[in-house]
């Protein structure tokens, strides 16, 4: 099915909610050994706790690379562990080159044996860098979220760059939304090409949503960094598709006590109900 | 030692160039296996080849992480290899996110005991993800080269969009080199700081030159993708130091024949020589 299909019904199944894993040995609850294998059954807990209420899961390759040849390992491992539960498999890497090795990129990831669904893609280096991604997208139906309007404090530095009568992000949105156009899901109208909204800036949230009425978002900045269920809502299309929120400190480190299980369930079921809140809300 | 003063203490033992290595199972040369080892094999004949020639050699992430766990336990080896012939080890992965992230990205590529000297970075997320990096630089003696203007066809896509009198590229290469200015090591006044400007561009290389001063430059794009010798020496400083010019196809993939390593090496030594001589006309 086409990656944006797949994940509107996921979403309709669960909630609009991805949860970001990105686990750090150091940070691992109580009676979790702070080891690699006591990192893999954290992560483990987490993807059983969440399964059936969230829709996607996003893993942060840097936290497994820091753990070389193991971690990726692991990294793999749990793709294939989330997928079996699930849910959508995004890799959050970032990866953005020139053409011949993003060509290399896009078969490591969205290869048509992936247990991933999508990857994060940076787009400074221009459309070379897209162009292979979209193609292993509409081989292999997989999906691709290009960062417009990063969650961070400094995102403004260059992506906020008065540029004509628009800012770099507001031409590179409509850029995304250009390479997307020819790529809708038959059931959606939406693209295999989605776009990385941060949560911390609603209003440009909004606006974007209106340049880019065909492109997917997958909003991060949830909880811990500030975006709440109010902001979010902007980034939704009318009928409540169209972007999936992710949050990864707020759900999985719910807890650091031996609860931290049920505290990760509890704080999905939690993030869940506020977002269907406040989408009923914004479409009465 | 300071990466910038190591550098260029490298590069007058031998020569600017930065051999890249990217492999690809698939393109290996005759009579090496086309399996994993044999790409290993391969990669270790590289660096063999052209030890003593080159100053630094840069390994594409993108090419290892193709094989996963496996692939990524052969570019840690390989790296330790390339540190133990001598050379400065670039990692080339195009690393970039928000801060909590790049902090494990510059812990996991620039730590204390990691045998790589320098990762690149992509700046699109703005200064957050070049802090934590640049923290693991001072402390680490490491270096990171960040993306100023890509060596491929669109990258002026982002790039070159006109942001008041100036373009982006232009506006982040002030940044950059505002970034390292503190940073700078005690011979040579460089900075740990770095930016990849490609050799496809020799006019933007000049004028970057200019507007840049203290920031050494990667310079991608030689041979296989266009550069050539006389564009490159742009972006020198007088003294002949401050860039490395890297090259990959051209020289591991000078011969697809059992003569692949003689052919390496030549390539290489060729490479230098037009090095050296574009870079006396110009200096005289």
């Amino acid at each position: 099915m086409h990656f944006a299909d797949a994940l509107a019904e996921n979403v309709r199944k669960t909630s609009p909610i991805c949860v970001g894993l990105d686990p750090d040995q150091e940070k691992l609850p109580e009676g979790v050994p702070r080891d690699p294998q006591g990192m893999h059954a954290f992560c483990r807990g987490i993807l059983e706790a969440a399964a059936g209420i969230a829709s996607c899961v996003k893993l942060q390759l840097a936290s497994f690379e820091l753990l070389r040849a193991e971690g990726m390992r692991m990294f793999w491992d749990l793709c294939t562990e989330a997928k079996e539960r699930g849910f959508l498999v995004i890799a959050d890497g970032k990866r953005g080159d020139i053409g011949a090795t993003s060509e290399v990129y896009a078969e490591a990831y969205l290869g048509s044996s992936s247990p991933i669904d999508a990857l994060t893609v940076n787009p400074y280096v221009g459309s070379d860098t897209i162009t292979p991604f979209i193609e292993h997208c509409t081989q292999n139906n997989k999906g691709i979220f290009i960062l417009v309007k990063t969650s961070n404090p400094t995102s403004s530095e260059l992506q906020d760059l008065p540029t004509g009568d628009e800012v770099v992000y507001e031409v590179l949105g409509q850029l995304v939304e250009r390479w997307g156009a020819a790529h809708l899901g038959p059931k959606t109208r939406l693209s295999c090409v989605g776009a990385v909204i941060g949560a911390t800036y609603p209003e440009e949230l909004r606006y974007l949503r209106t340049l880019m009425p065909h492109t997917p978002f997958l909003i991060p900045g949830y909880g811990a960094q500030g975006g709440t269920a109010e902001d979010v809502v902007h980034g939704f299309i009318p009928d409540g598709t169209g972007a999936i929120v992710s949050a990864s400190r707020s759900i999985i480190y719910a807890s650091h006590g031996n609860d931290w299980q049920t505290a990760a369930r509890h704080a999905t079921e939690t993030m869940a109900d506020d977002l269907k809140r406040a989408l009923t809300l914004k479409t009465h």
